[in-house]
């Protein structure tokens, strides 16, 4: 948990955003979330927002701020001997608040009580959107709305939502305080472990799953567990592949997308792809070297003033140049990125913000989290996709992660519909069909001047450190 | 998977047990459960009773039988190109049906259809206590009900879901197959390696975290994870203690229950009890050999036609008897039981059943699951606690888990409102309110004759074979 000072500074902050709003801002922690049946959970994790403003990590908490008399409450349950004999003593729901900065407390039905009084009274109730099943069921019952209604449209956000109250949480939790940075860097170290945990273990033969084991066991050691579910593949062309279930082979390239959770629930994030021999062959370090150029591209482009989207771009011309080098396309580059060229390679954005969660305020809409107010959406595959497409501004952390696939079913159907037909050689792009996809990622922190990557040391990197490092293996 | 010809029969058994029983069975399969936001989940676990009767280990999908009709169909959604790009070619909802011997196939959303028809035209439709949040909210919504009426009320099951069906589940689960205990005795295989790298890390001044990660590494490696949250502590005296953030102190007990759930879904459940430096202190040792024995008594009792309620009775006589020869009581054992004085010492029952779920089908209530029908629990502390009662038949799996605890505030519980006034020795209790806690749990399947403990391995259980396994740590 952080100092007092830092939760009492963050609420005053929020409630002076809001300064000129009326009503109840509410805050709905999370419940345990269920495995199999509702005493069998899975690990618990609080709402990120409810933890950067109320710092309590425990399930059903919830909290208001009277945004008329400035008045916080928390709510939540004391225990009694039976929980006592199944958790062992806690600390009263008092005593969490004090250290948070909060003097007043009540049960955590209370809190259902509060917002229906409040309603009942025509009072403005400010709430996120949900995040979680759970929440969703519990506020859609407070404000007579169906669970749909008060969780977010992918992208677009929750109408119903407190466009305020949304605006007001996201410009806080975007620009990192130093606390946060240090938490950052931490997650960021335990992810390089992660990672490095993954190529020692790296030979042929080895089941994918025994890698993942291993990964998992590094930050389950050492913080709370993973920020994402790890992808660990040979086939990288499958950009969230959740699936562990083949044999390491020589010849294959792993691609390896991680990152630790710390205790205090920030996020590391990390891409790197490599040779499961340790050498790369001619053909796998061509494209290798393009998206590492890509990757540092992006990071020297960072700093404050340039936008995301620029820098994606400048990327993808990049890219686009790389792959005209080796004659997978041809023509232009410019008119290529307008054809959608780009996105056939790589039919994702180059990064996203990242905090609390991976994805930082995903739960919020990506529009919202991810775009200043007026910036459109790119139309292409490519571009579009992107997800965090901001001015840069110290204090912002993101990811750089260029990737180049090769994906059969994607290369057909730009085929099929012509797409990019007068630059792509589809021809040339036969014999890449069993190539797979590389990805390389690093954490991104923007400074006063210029960036620096997150985490005390960077994975390596060029094909020399590589297969350098991965000799250790023989 | 099991072989196709599994899943048919266990669907036409059910069918036959539900003779007579007219509409529609529904089967309504988990989705993802976020962690953070709605598109980062924890690792997806499929609904037990789904993967029993459909197999298919995937989010979104569903089943119905029509019981005057017999037709099964499975409901689910094709992938896309964008899926393809996101999550690689999958295999067609028709045909993971059919590799489940089930050839009627519609979209997710006909489910509900389906369902919502069937209620209109007036037939029956039997459902399943939900167990998450996101399937509560849909059979609330189809049902009509709210979310809390579809659930379980902890021990009595959930009184609008189907009595018949719920029934004939408890049955057939109850009983594992051949095929079942294969995978029972892998999951406890990987428990015993969690368990060995849990003793093996074990040593003052590594942090209880460090352990836990090891352990979840090896489940992580090998299957598909913890069946629960794996308790490691210190403080064993507290039952479900879910932190880890102490140091290893030589001088303490380290509690480890932790089982692992293997890639097919069944799980393992073992604990025991180890001093930190290796070796036990002649008072640790007394109570430590009072649990073993009330753990090997359980054991030799069990087989065909005994109850678990009689087991668990000789069991906490047994416990009772090595605390009157330690003077910590004093009177007559069985005067002991009926003043609830086994209960300060153990508030748990002695077992629970296992399968898919480590406390299996708990989600259709205890007393249903655990207790044969006219059965009735004990009012007492400890045997009131029994989550398994019934009488044994070859093919039940159930944990053997007796524990002697020394709880400061149930220790004062007992003494402010007098139980158990004229047998415990409150004075030499004193001596033990900082002595923590040990349980020591094996697996056991009922055998036509007698039982046998659950995978290849015991681990070790005597004083003598932990201290002589502990000295590999030297």
């Amino acid at each position: 948990m952080f100092y007092k000072d830092t939760y009492i500074s963050r609420r005053a902050r929020l409630v002076s955003l809001l300064s000129g709003e009326k009503g109840l801002a509410i805050f709905l922690g999370n419940a345990d979330s269920p495995q199999n049946y509702p005493d069998n959970c899975y690990r618990f994790r609080q709402d990120s927002t409810f933890l950067y403003f109320w710092g309590i990590d425990e399930p059903l908490f919830a909290a208001t701020i009277d945004l008329e008399s400035g008045k916080e409450t928390i709510y939540g349950d004391d225990v009694d001997i039976d929980d006592i004999i199944w958790m062992g003593p806690q600390p009263s729901v008092a005593s969490r608040a004090e250290t948070v900065g909060v003097h007043s407390t009540a049960p955590y039905n209370a809190f259902f009580e509060t917002v229906r009084s409040a309603r009942k009274a025509g009072r403005p109730v400010h709430f996120l959107p949900a995040s979680r099943h759970y929440n969703a069921g519990c506020l859609a019952d407070l404000l007579g709305l169906s669970p749909r209604q008060v969780v977010s449209d992918g992208k677009k956000g929750c109408a119903n939502a407190s466009a305020a109250l949304v605006k007001a949480v996201i410009s806080m939790r975007l620009i990192k305080e130093d606390c946060e940075i240090e938490e950052i860097d931490k997650a960021c170290d335990i992810t390089y472990e992660m990672h490095t945990a993954a190529r020692r273990g790296c030979r042929a033969g080895v089941p994918e799953q025994e890698l993942v084991g291993r990964m998992e066991g590094v930050t389950l050691s050492k913080g709370w567990g993973t920020s994402f579910s790890t992808i660990l593949s040979q086939h990288g062309e499958t950009l969230h592949n959740p699936w562990h279930n083949a044999v390491l082979e020589d010849g294959k390239l792993l691609l390896v997308d991680a990152g630790a959770e710390n205790n205090m629930h920030y996020a590391g994030d990390f891409t790197r792809t490599f040779p499961v021999s340790g050498k790369f062959t001619s053909k796998q370090k061509d494209i290798y070297n393009i998206v590492l150029s890509c990757n540092e591209l992006a990071f020297e482009m960072a700093g404050p003033g340039k936008t995301y989207t620029g820098i994606s771009r400048a990327v993808a011309l990049n890219m686009l140049e790389g792959l005209k080098g080796l004659g997978l396309v041809e023509g232009n580059t410019g008119d290529m990125l307008e054809a959608d060229v780009a996105g056939l390679f790589m039919p994702h954005g180059l990064g996203h913000n990242m905090g609390l969660d991976v994805h930082d305020m995903e739960d919020f809409g990506e529009n919202l989290e991810g775009y200043d107010p007026g910036q459109a959406r790119s139309p292409l595959l490519g571009l579009g996709s992107l997800r965090m497409a901001r001015e840069l501004r110290p204090g912002h952390v993101f990811t750089d992660e260029p990737g180049i696939y090769f994906i059969p079913a994607l290369i057909e159907h730009y085929r099929k519909n012509g797409i990019g037909k007068d630059f792509i050689r589809f021809d040339r792009l036969e014999s890449y069909k069993d190539f797979g996809g590389i990805r390389i990622e690093d954490d991104v922190l923007v400074m006063e001047y210029g960036a620096r990557r997150l985490g005390r040391y960077r994975l390596p990197a060029t094909v020399e450190e590589v297969e350098e490092d991965m000799k250790q293996n023989k």
